[in-house]
């Protein structure tokens, strides 16, 4: 289990007992069968820890907005499958592909009301401001996946417009998450900012090294293909840090490796690869990536509570970003 | 203008001047398009009648949850004329079909988030009571939208189950949208589950009278083509009626109509309404309907409060269901 196991045995608990009705089937089957495709729930527990943060130990009171970050997120991981026409989620047929289009359509939309429901069953002191976090960070997760469709039509996408599309569509989740169990916890707008800030610099943070990873990561323990994102051409950071950096001969190798085709996978990683090296764009994006994890940690300890309060996040961040403290 | 043009002109207003960000341009440019393609706004108009029955007049305390509801019923538009395959809405292009299936999902999803932004908006003492009510019939919408769906894979749908179906699809949207108004207005439990009755059995009977028109409505007054469902095939209560009516004989005829291409269209209309005619189908139905629609103002009637504030909701009921009174 990753994270807290205190708060992953909640959660999970939770999303196994959910009820919903049994009709309609094509609506209902789909959201048991994607919350069942279980992940690391970070989401949901960082729920938690923004609230235990600040001192709220009042886990029946937390929950509900835990479940319905979860829900939000597998709404969206729902509706994007669709839409990236991906076959497979966590190595599982995506609902899309084991009903089809519509019921991933419906079947997503309701599972957003039902991430509304959850909330509505939250502390009533809290419900309107949980309401507009939740709102507008649910409204940037769209704009950031619409950034991303877009940005796969274009070849000019700068390092800023990256950044803020992985910050739209991914990071912002995870400081909305944070975020809404500090206003569970009654704290004030000045920490809730410190650590939603937390959240967005960490996620960004790891998005990067996710980019890292899939083409310096170590065969031996990456679980994927090393390389995935050169072989389909994926415009991820050091793509896009290549890019600026070519000279003019060096732009006509890059347009050559991007015309290989798939067949040609182990010469295509290895030719873009020797580019990388010559551009050093290893060191480019890890210095990029830990300016925001620093980011991350000076929001967080600019936080004005305990020190020992801070334990779980800090393990959190570390364990996120692969680092043995 | 329909309904009550003073509620009718504060809706209108509110959706011309609503401010969008300019990016992501194919998030948001659909946003506008599907609001312009302005239906007759009776949804939003039933937030501002539930509140002013009970007296409740500071009209822009009722509006976000009046713009809520158009929001929502929009969303459900652009996401059901994905699903229905729909090239048109209104006369106008549908908005999968102007820009593509993965803009209108999305777009969908952030129309149906920004009516959550508009609940939040709402008077704060009665959001939590609003965002329930909203959660439950949004989630019935796509119930029903999911029954509609199945149903049209299958020929055993019962009139009970046909009847269920437009209660959830289409009813339920219009006794929320009155029952958010009465909320606001701070009526009690009865009333508002009155008022609610009300709105979900003039929805029912205005949805059976639409069947019954497409196919036994005036061609001088009806505005599109008459017997459109029979050409279709169509699964409306007037085939359903007629299907668990028929002898075995016009079974047989009543398979071979179904058979009938569109191009036999004027014949298979007219061959089916034989049929209808002989099993006196038009009847069965508008007794239905008339059923519905007394239901309906027996609520409206028990409803505790002076008669003058049910002047709206009279009217309006007659002009849906087409009487003169």
């Amino acid at each position: 289990m990753f994270g807290n196991p205190y708060y992953a045995e909640k959660i999970s608990d939770a999303l196994e007992n959910i009820q919903l009705p049994e009709s309609p089937n094509n609506l209902y089957e789909p959201i048991h069968y994607i919350l069942s495709l279980s992940g690391k729930r970070i989401r949901p527990q960082l729920v938690f820890m923004g609230a235990s943060l600040f001192g709220y130990k009042d886990w029946g009171k937390v929950l509900p907005a835990s479940i319905a970050i979860e829900y939000f997120h597998n709404f969206s991981l729902m509706h994007d499958d669709i839409m990236d026409k991906a076959p497979l989620r966590r190595g599982k047929q995506t609902v899309h592909q084991k009903w089809n289009e519509n019921v991933a359509i419906l079947s997503g939309d309701a599972l957003l009301v039902k991430s509304y429901e959850e909330l509505s069953k939250c502390p009533a002191f809290a419900v309107s401001e949980l309401l507009k976090t939740f709102n507008r960070v649910a409204l940037e997760v769209c704009e950031g996946q619409q950034h991303d469709m877009d940005f796969e039509l274009r070849n000019d996408v700068s390092e800023s417009e990256y950044i803020n599309m992985i910050r739209l569509k991914t990071s912002v989740l995870l400081g909305g998450a944070l975020e809404l169990g500090a206003i569970i916890a009654g704290a004030n707008a000045e920490n809730r900012q410190k650590l939603y800030d937390f959240g967005v610099n960490l996620g960004i943070a790891f998005q990067l090294q996710d980019d890292i990873l899939d083409t310096f990561g170590n065969p031996e323990t990456f679980g994927k293909q090393v390389g995935g994102d050169i072989i389909v051409n994926k415009k991820t950071i050091l793509h896009i840090l290549l890019k600026k950096s070519l000279s003019i001969e060096d732009q006509i190798e890059f347009d050559k490796i991007l015309a290989l085709s798939e067949e040609n996978a182990e010469e295509k990683v290895s030719r873009m690869k020797i580019l990388y090296q010559k551009y050093k764009i290893f060191d480019l994006a890890n210095t990029l990536k830990n300016g925001y994890s620093s980011k991350s940690l000076d929001s967080l300890n600019a936080i004005d509570i305990l020190e020992e309060n801070k334990q779980d996040l800090v393990i959190l961040s570390n364990n996120l970003l692969n680092r043995n403290k």
